[in-house]
């Protein structure tokens, strides 16, 4: 197969869009299309300051690399969970997104959970007996909560997180196999800011998983190869492992599920549109991030839960 | 296993309901699942006629028997398609719904599509090029026509169908891929009548395929056992195994998917209200059955084709 631009042998072909590249040109496809979905979603503009939460994976290095090679303003957050699972996980992928960072020149911040809140999450979990027997709950809370508290304190208008279309499509699945209506009114590429909070967006939302990989691959990013060992037997794998088997048969269908349900949600002619969640939300008297709850907010309960029991 | 009724041995089991039953029990509580659906759905009332559309499979037989034994006045209708298939498709399943109305002392109406249109189905799709090479797209077309027209003329205030909870779920899904929201805004356990079409109900859309298979094995019931030879390959084949794979997984998956999605049409939470597309339709100028078409309907047009190559 060649590449479509320049005739030479291609390197990454994606059969979703009937098209061939060659690595020259695929580096070059990428940052074009991610601009083109910045701008399509009115994510961001050049003069607004982007936190980049930076997992060490390919996604997240993937996109930040992007954001600064198109001259966005782009600092990187990494949030060091204290997760081993015998592969030394937290501890490698903290020093791959430094690597990244300290090569390109960028600002990282890292907050480190321990030092934060006392324990790391997998101990945060147990103590807090939230999530089931496994910390992926009180993981994703502490998560949403750190990034929001560090893009307020130092006022990033904006967070980008590195959901790729395999990511959100399975998301997406699990919302729809639900029909939860709030969760699906709710998800798309751009959550806009609202009570202080940052805007989020998603500029990898339409690039395939293997996409990343090949970008990053091609541009010679060192990531962490690992998914979290807590990520094993999760339904999101196993939403991603069905569609994957669709993506198959039919390729494309991963994508057309995602921008059709975009698209739908667009014009009104499917589902209502979303009132104003938010509108009932009030500041948790300890963080004053935004909470539905009355008092403390989620996180802010778990963690007084955890200081009550470290304390007996 | 015993049975939840009585003790004894059960012979089938409901994982996604935890419900176990004896032979005896299960054939009683299959015709009142379908008596509970009936009503809250709003099908249909005792002193309405209803016309059964019946292939001479375990879903159209099972309903007919179980419509029959809770006391409504259900007739059945047969199409004879002309397949053949190397295993004598339409015939054998002509056979056993004739058998299965004489054992019964029940009414069907034949209808012979070659006698009616000159040709059977296959050629009929052939002929007038619509499908794709299947001819499934015009036998589902000619279907649906003979079926309204058979109960516009016959005076039926109801048409039932064998659909269950694998064939609406499987729909669904396919619907959900694409997010097509006239399909996803009509689809449900009923289609209220309208322009002289009778109302459209699906009695048996929460049970499992399987549970059918059980209900008329346990009852002695003879039906086709043979898929028709052009599913082989369909779309809805292969979204019934990736759905099947989910429920093995998670019993109950397939039910929760259809049953939140009708909670969710009825709540007004996700969803916009249908806006009435058939008040568009005018009746099509030779058959008089409602068409977005100018002049004659999809059906009529494909006949006429059919008829103007015949000719030529």
């Amino acid at each position: 197969m060649k590449c479509r631009k320049c005739g030479e042998k291609a390197s990454v072909h994606m059969r979703q869009h009937k098209l061939a590249l060659c690595k020259a040109h695929y580096l070059e496809w990428v940052p074009e299309q991610t601009e083109r979905f910045i701008k399509k979603y009115q994510m961001f503009t050049p003069d607004e300051k982007i936190l980049v939460a930076v997992s060490g994976g390919k996604d997240s290095l993937g996109l930040w690399d992007i954001l600064v090679r198109l001259g966005y303003q782009a600092d990187g957050l990494y949030l060091g969970l204290g997760i081993d699972g015998g592969i030394n996980y937290s501890h490698e992928s903290q020093r791959l997104s430094e690597k990244f960072a300290a090569q390109n020149n960028l600002t990282l911040h890292i907050v480190d959970i321990e030092k934060e809140y006392g324990q790391p999450i997998p101990v945060l979990a147990e103590i807090s007996h939230r999530g089931h027997g496994k910390p992926c709950a009180v993981c994703g809370l502490t998560k949403r909560h750190e990034m929001n508290r560090i893009a307020r304190d130092l006022g990033y208008a904006v967070l980008a997180t590195g959901h790729n279309l395999d990511d959100e499509a399975a998301v997406l699945f699990g919302n729809t196999l639900n029909w939860s209506s709030e969760y699906l009114l709710r998800q798309g590429p751009v959550l806009l800011e609202s009570d202080g909070l940052a805007r989020k967006v998603k500029p990898l939302c339409r690039f395939y998983e293997r996409e990343m990989t090949a970008y990053c691959v091609a541009r010679g990013i060192e990531y962490i190869y690992e998914e979290c060992p807590f990520a094993e037997g999760s339904k999101s794998i196993y939403y991603k492992e069905l569609l994957n088997q669709l993506e198959t048969t039919r390729p494309g269908a991963k994508l057309t599920f995602y921008l059709r349900f975009l698209e739908a949600r667009k014009s009104g002619e499917l589902f209502i549109e979303k009132d104003m969640v938010r509108a009932h939300l009030h500041p948790c008297e300890k963080c004053g991030q935004p909470t539905s709850a009355t008092g403390l907010c989620s996180f802010c309960r778990t963690m007084e839960k955890v200081s009550s029991v470290a304390a007996s």
